[in-house]
């Protein structure tokens, strides 16, 4: 066996068990009953000990030195060997006993968080977030001692975002939130009042799955790698390209966030079909980044499944599946896919608003890091924050800062990242659109294929070759900027609202 | 920490590999999208390997030991460490690269069992068989070597039912063999043609699905600590006493396969259901044998399902499921739960003569183990012996020696245990019976709880705590015997049959 050949059987190995956990905790979000939760919580971390164990194992690293010795020539190898290093790095950083006892916590933490939720009681919740984020602290000052970022926030978000730093967001999110503002403020005083009723009915389950299966399918989810289930908040979860699963939840009233979420999540997983097979279950083989992920979900979403083009396709479905709204014309839904409206709940915010959700998470996460929160106080600076950029206060934590799993998770840096997919998504579609003949015709005759095909070249088959910024450059020919995203909100806001 | 609380927690965290495993498997056969098999078989490989790799860590050896001198005056302690010494020494036993060659010959094999059974074709299956058997039998020595038993067969054998012998079974299966062969050749003889068309007709699948959750809940089966999902092959997986899955099949004009085939695996699940909580993931933790959890399938499915006091309850359910079948009455129902008739598929076999079905395998796996077959011969072999046993011959090597999956696991001396279910169960009922007042009443009044009182009482609590040959005699005041076995036949037989 080469040097190449072992570092990269070890690296399969280890992803096998990265693997496992996920299919592990997908079963536990859709399938597995309720009296299973304290044996899965301890299979989960014990799997999750064992994959940090193998990947800070000293015997990895002098495998990955020697395939580094081998590289030679060959850039792949050495790419390889770059990105196990930055993950072993990460891993190490964290002992062993401080993962475990992260794992633990997140699976109570998880389970507190759904009840706490349910009885809009932050009281109860409160200890157990008290413990995650002291232990994500201590986790981002060991990540800042071995060197991963210079900041413990900017250690976090690296996790998810590599390479981002408080700093840019800082900004990047400054001039959004400066656009932003006087964007909503010139809708709401346009006056105008948008007819929500046609996205409003009676859509039964049954009838909602079956057109959101024909949708995913014909976007180019593969149905035979990967199978969509009911969970209580939409997801996607990878166990290598061939297996890719999708989740959903409907509303019986409105059929947007049933179908938006399942075009949602068909777009995070075609991104993780389209990985390059022959990187899997290796260092390359993976998702660059969160933001880059989020530009796929949101583009099939947003800049498709939002779109004219997309209508003209998908409305002789939408009647089918719904004989009683016969009456809703691409003409009259439009208006109601791009309302602009602040409001409580990010997940079922517009397009707009979002980032406002965005900006607020941040705010409070910056100052969390900082040491500067008593954990009694976040619904507090929630409803504060809330209010100062939104204009609106939640009556219930539930729909307040109980409203995210992410904390509960130890996911903090996390968010940014939704924002960043926005902006990618729209400079990658401004490219694509470039690129590709008649695109919007392309899609009102149902043909999703030149569109998959451009996001599969341009950057799924990348897997993690090149960094996110690297990639977005290569794609569009220009760095992450925020004005394709707010040309195309201006677009929709000129139309919908006469501003 | 004490060092029973280390090694504990150590055995804790190699059974929570184990379970981890099971859910892969579990998703496997259920869930799993077809392009998603290459890396599952990967990773569940994976996870085998650790398992092992933990199992036989000198640090656990050292581990036991330490809380072998510890147990003192500790009665479960010390059990604890005997049952977990013998499943180190039965892994430790298989060197590292017996074990892979045997992981690899019987992944190759399975698909070419599954080619050889579609194509009717016994010659393309012979020399990966061969093999199989070639590596069994290397592994049945090294077992040997390390004390597990004297015998090869008996090695193999024990791996399934602890502390089972060939010479036991040739015994106790003679015994049956003697007296069932009269048995049948008396059904035979009395030319009595039972009316099977009560338990056939048009079964919904939803019907026959929502019929046998009813029916599974009424036993005492905890959807809330389990599941119910369709699968190519009903079979149940245990991922801790919180989380005990059933799967099921149907046939659509007979309902007998999926309600029978739920009320089995109930039982298999309400045993794994009801293993001492304060015991999950310790060594005793477990079921004792394959042949006591079989009991637990049988004595649900048969002793109770195949009851007229048991259709003196379901009939109203079976009605209102099958309005179809609104004309049939316990009475005309209970012949067709009892047919004796010998045939060529053992799944398919009824109560008696499953057990001849048995008794063939069991000859011939002997021979085998005495290294007196040639593979090839197997067909002939196999025709003859059904021939002696059961008076009929396949047409086809699909519908005899090919018909089962466990040579081709390499699953060896695990056919023995059905019969030894079947024993155990009619003798534990007799013993329930005679413990619980008017236990037909009970059943007939739909109030399966005192049986399955007793069930957790004489049989569940105990874990691997009592052996089985113990488990039995503790429970029934006697040694197992086939004549429990025997009495239930011939009362059925005698109402059915006439004779």
């Amino acid at each position: 066996m080469t040097a190449a050949d072992s570092f990269l059987s070890k690296w399969a190995d280890i992803a096998a068990l990265g693997s496992a956990a996920a299919v592990l905790s997908w079963d536990q979000e859709t399938k597995m009953p309720s009296k299973g939760q304290a044996a899965r919580g301890h299979a989960l971390s014990v799997l999750a000990g064992m994959h940090h164990d193998q990947l800070t194992d000293p015997g990895l690293a002098d495998t990955i030195a020697a395939a580094a010795d081998a590289a030679g020539g060959d850039p792949t190898l050495a790419a390889q060997v770059e990105a196990a290093r930055r993950d072993v790095v990460r891993a190490s950083a964290i002992p062993g006993d401080l993962a475990r006892r992260m794992a633990e916590v997140k699976s109570r933490a998880l389970g507190s968080w759904q009840q706490a939720k349910a009885d809009a009681d932050f009281g109860a919740f409160a200890p157990v977030l008290s413990e995650v984020i002291a232990l994500t602290l201590e986790q981002a000052d060991a990540l800042v001692d071995a060197g991963i970022a210079e900041k413990p926030y900017d250690a976090l978000l690296d996790a998810y975002e590599p390479g981002a730093t408080e700093a840019q967001l800082a900004e990047l999110l400054g001039d959004l939130r400066a656009e932003l503002s006087p964007l909503v403020k010139a809708v709401a005083d346009s006056g105008v009042m948008v007819d929500e009723s046609p996205a409003r009915g009676a859509f039964p389950d049954a009838a909602q799955l079956s057109l959101g299966r024909t949708v995913a399918g014909a976007l180019g989810y593969d149905f035979d790698a990967g199978r969509l289930d009911a969970s209580a908040h939409p997801f996607t979860s990878s166990f290598g390209p061939g297996d890719v699963r999708i989740t959903w939840r409907s509303e019986r009233d409105d059929f947007r966030p049933g179908l938006f979420g399942i075009m949602h999540e068909a777009g995070h997983a075609m991104y993780e079909q389209g990985l390059p097979g022959d990187l899997a279950r290796t260092p390359l083989g993976e998702a660059v980044s969160l933001g880059i992920h989020e530009s796929q979900s949101r583009l099939w979403e947003n800049q498709v499944g939002r779109s004219r083009p997309f209508w003209e396709w998908a409305l002789p479905l939408f009647h089918e599946a719904f004989p009683e709204s016969s009456a809703v014309t691409v003409d009259s839904l439009f208006p109601a896919l791009h309302t602009i409206k602040p409001s409580l709940i990010r997940v079922e915010a517009d397009e707009a608003t979002y980032n406002l959700h965005i900006v607020a998470r941040f705010e409070i996460e910056r100052r969390i890091m900082a040491g500067a929160v008593d954990v009694n106080d976040l619904p507090e600076l929630w409803s504060d924050t809330y209010d100062e950029l939104l204009g609106v206060r939640p009556t219930s934590v539930s729909d307040g800062v109980l409203q995210d799993i992410h904390w509960a998770m130890g996911a903090i840096g996390y968010f940014p990242t939704y924002t960043l997919g926005n902006l990618v998504a729209a400079q990658l579609f401004d490219a694509a659109t470039d690129a590709i003949d008649d695109l919007p015709g392309r899609i009102a005759a149902g043909d999703f294929e030149p569109l998959l095909d451009w996001l599969r070249k341009n950057v799924h088959q990348h897997g993690r070759r090149l960094s996110a910024d690297e990639l977005v450059e290569h794609a569009t020919g220009a760095p992450l900027s925020s004005e394709p995203f707010l040309a195309h909100l201006r677009t929709t806001a000129r139309e919908v609202y006469d501003i």
